[in-house]
């Protein structure tokens, strides 16, 4: 039997990017000898360069291919070419955090090439756009697969996919969705205070550079959105209700700034972690869809509920619906990093072609 | 755009197939105005009566139309009429507990028919046979889905397969996989003896008429199977090594007689119980698989872990992987029930089809 063929385009080769292609290239022999599939990059763009083949070379050697036979990037030409291929099972993966190469989905799309991506932007600017391509994804029997947007590689949107397939009604959805600020108050415990804890967060690398840019919960605001969106809400990211933990008053602070000034708000939330422990309770940075309303704010749990268990930056995701009325629906495990995304994008690869 | 069309054959008009029909007849409009698929009901079987036809009338009418125009029920005879009629998009829905049937699956994926159930019975059964339906269901690019036969509507295979594509190495998991098992441990707390905590969930139906049936661990044991072989591994179900909870040596006791025999049981349970609370801890049923090896046994679990905050029959499934390796990948709701299940059928019966 002649192996089935999945062409995949690769838009960004980063920590997600780069880490799908060890993946793919150790899978690779894996794939044809056990399940007669033939998985083969068949373009490479990067910020910098790009490269378009129907088989690139040995993927391990994807960097140098990249150096020596790339050309200059040029996003229009790469769409372009990868058009003109014509190539079955084509799928377009985008690992970028662009939002210029969302605004090409559309005709990638229109061509019935499929699209994965753990790229966030896209999927939560206006809703019209989204719908759009959700339109187009179904007239043109072509899949638009980003599972891994929200909670890495958990198996989170699939979960309500399923929920809307079946007519199950989502009551209410309560999550952690931010690795970040997951971590922050996992370790905001004991003598540990606020600041030291953004401290330890930013030098594990948990922060983004700019730490303000977790604790603004714009980040988790857009992943609420794609959620809210996935339970056929049209949300648009200035519709998440965000308590914002520290006043934004002082924006001209360097980063070194910042870190000091978050110091005068230590006893602040000393306080309430008190007063949370008084009630046998620990605080969460929570967001929740209820009613048609999306919100996150600090909340105090008590501490025998499943998200003051959480450890490190792990998220979780807790589905009320009819189904699931008495208790819920949980899952729950690590939310980001390379090696969680890129194995979802694997999957993702995998369901947006038809074999 | 002409619907797509999905034809469904029913085998099983129980508990789970009834309230399949009910979800299919309830989603049925808005599938095809929403996605323009048209989801039909073309055969229908249960141990008494059949009835084939391209699409069965109004189906809230199906028990008349089985009943009316049904024939005698004939397993051979329905698989020969369901290959004669050559539907585009056919899946056949084992929603009975028969060992019978699953010894049809051979000839109806050989016909490339998908086959989606949550009958344990097949696919715990030897494991030449399992590794044979899944070879013909890949050779004959048919599905072979069976989501909901471990914690019923929850992802759990499906984040498994997902690991194996992908080659993150499953190091162990670790789940309550009876929902018998695990509302009998979950209220064994307090001043409830184990007799006592066995009798309340017979009473609420959660127990098999006869709860040696579940206190054996046999179809528990059934789930742990089914769970091994997707991580690859050529387990049986006599692999599975089992703590008894209750000796074996009197099997001629009526259910009244051993409920009353229980009870002598109590003072050993209730000073396992004590033990673990002296350690903050509680007692749990706790199914693993580690090493190849598959094990079921009562554990204690510290108080702060998330299989201790288990409540009613809730499963619970923890996966350690090279990718989730600090912290576990956990799923946990409701593992068993029409409802949860009939719409984990419904969903696999999406995933079946090549729309």
């Amino acid at each position: 039997m002649a192996p089935q063929n999945i062409h995949v385009f690769l838009a960004g080769s980063g920590l997600i990017g780069s880490a799908l292609l060890t993946k793919i290239n150790a899978q690779r022999e894996r794939l044809l000898a056990e399940e007669g599939i033939a998985l083969k990059v068949a373009g490479i763009v990067n910020t910098k360069k790009m490269v378009l083949g129907e088989h690139l070379g040995t993927l391990s050697g994807w960097k140098e291919e990249l150096n020596t036979r790339g050309q200059k990037a040029d996003l229009a030409q790469f769409v372009a070419g990868m058009k003109a291929m014509r190539l079955p099972n084509a799928v377009f993966v985008d690992c970028t955090a662009s939002e210029e190469i969302p605004a090409l989905y559309n005709t990638i799309l229109a061509e019935r090439i499929a699209i994965v991506t753990p790229n966030k932007k896209g999927l939560s600017s206006n809703f019209k756009f989204y719908k759009n391509l959700k339109l187009l994804a179904s007239q043109n029997h072509t899949r638009f697969l980003y599972e891994t947007t929200v909670g890495a590689g958990l198996p989170v949107l699939s979960t309500i996919r399923d929920f809307m397939l079946c007519g199950d009604r989502v009551e209410k959805i309560s999550a952690i969705v931010s690795g970040t600020l997951s971590y922050i108050f996992n370790s905001f415990e004991g003598n540990t205070t606020l600041s030291k804890a953004v401290r330890e967060a930013q030098k594990l690398g948990y922060t983004e550079p700019d730490p303000r840019n977790d604790l603004n919960g714009m980040d988790a605001a857009r992943k609420l959105v794609i959620v809210a969106r996935e339970c056929a809400l049209p949300m648009e990211c200035a519709d998440v209700e965000i308590e914002q933990l520290i006043p934004q008053g002082r924006k001209k602070e360097t980063v070194k700034e910042f870190l000091k000034t978050l110091e005068r708000y230590d006893a602040q939330f000393e306080a309430k972690k008190q007063r949370a422990i008084a009630r046998g309770a620990v605080l969460r940075f929570v967001a929740e869809i209820e009613n048609g309303k999306a919100k996150m704010f600090l909340k105090e749990v008590a501490s025998n509920h499943p998200f003051a268990g959480l450890r490190g930056s792990d998220n979780i995701f807790s589905f009320t619906t009819d189904h699931y009325h008495e208790t819920p629906l949980i899952v729950r495990g690590k939310g980001a990093g390379a090696e969680v995304t890129s194995a979802g994008v694997f999957s993702d690869i995998f369901k947006a072609v038809r074999l």
